[in-house]
């Protein structure tokens, strides 16, 4: 299947180990943000993945594109231009001790192109799929534009779309973030957001009682698909135990059934990129023509082995991910 | 709040990772000691910090000057001479192997230094508050006069005296430090010592049942206090549940209230410094007008955050004990 | 007390940290193999410990036995000579994420060196314990003869034998190795076996109604001794909770007593070896005279303690397992 | 342009730095071959370049085809299977101490290829240049075959082949090279050479007083065009100083003119790839219609800069290139 | 002496060793620009150096005072606020292969700092010296103004003012930079500057006959000396052999005597910050009381060790600097 | 051949790379000291070579022992006990700037060690040979008793005695040092010594008009033979071009012929242990009963290579150092 993202990708640099930004002698470089993410992940799992955005014509916006098409993303329709690539800080947290990100992403090449640039009719003839991200709208008013447009053209096209809400508060603020977003949703097939994300934006109330309360998002499932004319709605269901330890589900919402995936535990290599390969695995069961059930137990193991994985992409092959959702995965070594 | 502190400053010496003496390539290289951590966690929490000692006049002794600068410690009242930097090996532990340290710190500059060398009346002109380790005194004989000397000092000058037990078997014995600490508390204010400190230097028996008997140092605190004339006592109480883990916990009597902070069981990415962290954390609550319980709660959060982060030393700013010990706190990724 | 262990050591090559083999820019060298890293546990236990094997005469060649010089392992009689080391690459696993050896050994010097060349009168003057463990024999049919030969030699010249039959099915079959076994047993006066192997390569049944189920294990260990006439029958008590964290226990069977390890949970540093310093532990602890409970508690202290080492060896001291396993060991540092 | 090679990709592994084969804790990974290091010098310049060979079905050989990937290599008709990937150990030398390598690649699946696995019609299909070296065909008798079936179908298909003669000792004798390589060069059109090859496999001697005797490799050209029936014949001329600095410099003949090169002497980060580059070099020169001067000067100039770069591959952009071969490119930062 | 400079610091985002961007995994990270180069420089020799700018309120801001805190610069008026910390990325070139900067500097916390942000008045107070280069009123118009507002203050209050042209084509064109620095050259005592620059911004050729031709500098000295008033003028004279080679020498003229220093031919670690540490050298010689000819000599010297020294900042004592520049300074270890 | 060595072995520390103690966020560890750096040269070259030592019984002394025994040092009668290891920070010079050393060796194990604990008949028993050097009396009175034993045992048991001179102003004075060698030379059959030692300890004049007159120092070993009674004198005469270049050759007298090596210029990596590389030369090539010539060629050979080796030792096999001492050894790969 060929799959379409749109986004930014952003220079990501993290102290080593568990160092803080006052301790750091250096920074490990990767190359990330949630749609490229996603398509990674895609291409890992053996789907034709190509990645949209705009780049700066040096070599730090080459090394970008280097990495995606290392991974097997296609990156021929990539523009370039512009001043520079967005980056972020990322600080590892530990135990009691929060991760932290700074951003460094104003004026990046991607923020500030044009929606004329974007010959969507192009860009997407051949795909069977698009997915785009909150993020992407938040850039910038062109940005948020040129998404629009995307979908729309996809929509036009007959190509699947999904929305990963991914709401990020210093980017945008909630009112316009509700508005761009619902007008998004309405050309969008398969809904993917986090716990609150639909009270913030949309003010679907949640109700649950605890964190542990996922029957309370079988209601705001359907209210979501009711409301924007949605396919299928995916909850994510992430608990932050510590900065080493997360407690991770997911609710898929058919129209029909409601399926809850198997809830995983575990410890933490890499928290950034969990719901985008969340959003991958949930693609590839869906396009692989999985059920309900099994749609949502691959796209919570997917997130769940993202989790173990340093950068933000999932370098896991879609057996690797069959085998801990319906096998008998074992982390013996195997020898 | 401006606090001075004085002690040895020790090159540390680890392997990287979980790597053993006998696996080491190399040496990371940090520099610390009781007395300089609490001095940097202090300028990190936005106090006038000033760290006493005596180092040899080459550049190692320098680059240990150098790092207490690049955390905002006030260096310039530290001598220079003398034969050589203390340094001590560090292995660090992981799960059932507990970390192993070596000292090779016999002849440092400042066990060597005469007390006459420190002119305390000078030293201690415009601080509110001084801060010593059980340390510093069992250095050398001529260090134990130094330490009294300082604390007298302060006392006739009207400065806070805080002193952390910090009894260290290999540097000295029970008797000895039992009567040189006793002197120094005469002048103290504010006591800081582990859970079996008491017992061990001063005969005060604990009485309590297992690790999780908190309550029954209740009586050791009020003891303490009466024993030597003290304004506030804490104590501290660690439970090792192995090289990774930790139980941490903390009494402050005031003479009126025993408060206990909250309990915290961290993961671990460097235990060195625990104690030290603490002590600042209690300073800065106290030198901040906190009562009772909130102090105790920031030192305890102070030092549990502490064990978060690579080296001696608590990189951590007052905001971000402040969100543990009282905000919500979480551990999610801020973006 | 002399001990002589045979067998490969081989090249390992691991990424980085967490990193995934499709991340990997390098790989951490150490060379290891079962019965090399039993000779180098051994070694640090203060016992005199040689290895036999074949390697090629070229400086990687050179390099492992270097690594066995450098921890004590006495070189002198390994053979040079043969096209190649073998190796194998290892993704240490993470969480839900379990770790993959990828094998590169066809053809080593070892696996293709002549029963002839070795001369087991010779190379067995003088010890009081062989080892080997059933890699040896997987290697090619070569390597089964001498192996045999090896273990008729010893049991002529009255050496204790032992052999842990870690069966390997990527190296070969249930059938052969189960023959090949069966044979070598017949020299051997210790069995040393993980959960399943005595049935699958015996087709002596376990019957554990679950992994906590160590009861089972002891009508194994009987008819283990009773079909192959040993002298002790150890069992070890694996759990693999996650690529993170086990369970270790073992049972030892004397023939009159079963005896029971205490049990160890722990986070995991390197998993590789565990087994072969279980073996260690327990030619340690029997060859020092130990009972049979204070036999298994040590070598299963032993192997608890290894995974908290980097590598394939276990870099531990007598004393260091004996804290554990019999003293009040804390994970404090002490100082 | 559409240039397609052929030949094996090894995975290269070098102690860190100037540290000895018997120092090395661990080793840098690349992955390089002299073929795949032209197709990687040839997607930097921006031609459409595949390569073709056959890996292992498994991490370490996708690892292999992700580095091509990073660089833009077409890697879509690279076969999977076979039971390993080639590997050597390089260690860098400095000063008078010689680099030093061990091969490690007998049976590597590209050279357990069978003839018949490579349908020639179909990998050249669109291409307009082919590229061998002397290294396919000696890594065993069927790649000898496979490597004369791709030059027969290269001729008759019209595409334009290049031959550089690259031989190794460690892989085949002087004869059977000689033999094999004159059947080669009957359906070569251009002949790449180091100084002493026409006289070490084809018998024409150079009769060079001295290293600096360039002009006695007029004749040789001269010899080798006529016996093999050529387009161009080029021959490298390098000379090397120590471990540390090179001499480099080219002669390309073109059946009227013999042109030299510019001479460079330059200190080497990495020497090897220095050839492929070369041939990288000229291809894109003869490619893009430069003269004879122009095509020696951009290939010698893209050499001399390789050895600037870590790893086998030349990462330069031919906008660099040109910048050294024509412009007045200074080693001055521009800024 | 107390010296006060005033400009931008950056992060250096550079790859490990020789690697070029596209292969980078990482980055080294130092903190360095023109005038914090110089008082870092300055606080080595001893001297009372605060550097004046404006950095972001984040931890990466932090970072960057923290490394100028290390080395004894005085940080207490940096300015905090705005939005970013401006950033390069450099690829260290060898041999042929020239380094390669990208910045990303645009939007600085200070290139967008306004002009009444800094009350010179109360910044120079005390000062003795103030120094400047032509970095900073190129950053914004706003720099501009404050930049002339610095010199004006400077020559008020009769603190001596160094100012080092140092042009860069990135930032701005000749024109506009020629007027600017015209004006801020009216408040100049020394002016500093490289071969070319008083040709390309002023108009004064230089005649020189090759690169060698130092006496042709001479007659610029003068003439820039007459046309802006000026009490002494240094001209640096580089010489970029290589990546890895530079020559340098300088002169000074102080409207008698034209001295020239030594020249150094030296193989280079880290060529960034050459010409600041010249600025450092002849700022603190000129303080010292040197005679002109020792002043350009201790300058010269100066710049060649920072030549050999990682990073932006020449960590080098004024002893050290004594040792090559007048004494008998030899390369030997000593011990 | 059996030698046997005595002195000291110290854990050197050196910052990473080229950077600066001031720089340093961690040190490359490495063991060495001259007599032990001869008996690991010796060991590669395929002599039984024991060293003699004592060192502190913890971990890290360990450590230097486990790095001897890795390059088959035989380490078995290295005394344990003591203090601490001595130490040495080492800071790698560049171009201009000189590298530099710090040391903290008083009061080690070996120094603190006192002479009756070496049994120096039963040490040397076997032995064809004993080295030492003027470092190891140099380390306090007792070691200057324990080395003069040592000479006298050997002399007695008939066993070859080479001294390197090695004199070190940090360690003693000229007048003391003279003495004390003076006496240990008439114990002594090999002289070793540097250009200006013999003036330096024993003043007997070089006379050499400059660094190149090697002539000179005809007469001086000619002197020294008589003044000591020495069956051979070997001069090395090196010359410090820069950090990173020397000249490196020597003159043997054997009482008939002086005999110069051949001159070397080379690029160095690690200077440390030029010296003890020579010396180990020099035994081994007359241990193999070289003439003269050939003697003073491989000795100057193996030191030349030494300073391509990281480290103190001269990890160097007798092949290799022939091949550039006699044979045609070119830098180029061979392959």
């Amino acid at each position: 299947m060929k799959v379409v993202t749109f986004g930014e990708i952003l220079l990501r640099l993290s102290p080593e180990g568990h160092k803080r930004f006052l301790q750091a002698e250096g920074f490990d470089a990767v190359y990330g943000g949630g749609e490229a993410n996603t398509a990674v992940s895609l291409a890992q799992f053996g789907y034709d993945a190509k990645f949209i955005t705009k780049l700066p014509d040096h070599e730090i916006g080459q090394a970008a594109i280097n990495t995606l098409r290392q991974y097997g993303v296609d990156t021929s329709d990539i523009l370039r231009g512009g001043d520079r690539i967005g980056l972020y800080y990322l600080e590892k947290g530990a135990a009691q001790r929060p991760s932290k990100v700074i951003y460094d992403r104003a004026g990046s090449s991607v923020a500030a192109a044009k929606a004329e640039e974007f010959d969507w009719e192009r860009l997407l003839s051949g795909a069977e799929w698009f997915h785009i991200t909150g993020i992407t709208p938040a850039l910038s008013a062109e940005c948020a534009k040129t998404s629009l447009e995307a979908v729309k053209t996809a929509r036009r096209l007959g190509i699947t779309v999904s929305c990963d809400i991914n709401f990020r508060r210093k980017l945008w603020d909630k009112d316009t973030a509700g508005k761009v977003m619902a007008e998004i949703l309405e050309y969008t097939d398969i809904y993917i957001g986090g716990r609150d994300q639909a009270e913030e934006l949309f003010g679907i109330p949640t109700n649950a009682r605890n964190d542990s309360d996922y029957e309370a998002y079988k209601a705001v499932a359907e209210k979501l698909k009711e409301r924007f004319g949605l396919k299928k709605v995916a909850i994510t269901l992430r608990t932050t135990l510590s900065s080493d330890e997360n407690k991770w589900a997911a609710l898929l919402y058919d129209g029909e059934k409601h399926c809850f995936s198997r809830e995983y535990r575990s410890l933490i290599v890499d928290r950034v990129g969990g719901g985008d390969s969340f959003s991958a695995g949930l693609i590839y069961a869906l396009g692989e023509g999985m059920d309900t059930q099994s749609a949502v137990d691959f796209a919570a193991a997917a997130s769940c082995l993202k989790l173990s994985v340093e950068g933000d992409c999932n370098i896991m092959s879609a057996d690797e991910v069959k085998s801990l959702a319906f096998g008998g995965g074992s982390a013996q070594v195997q020898r």
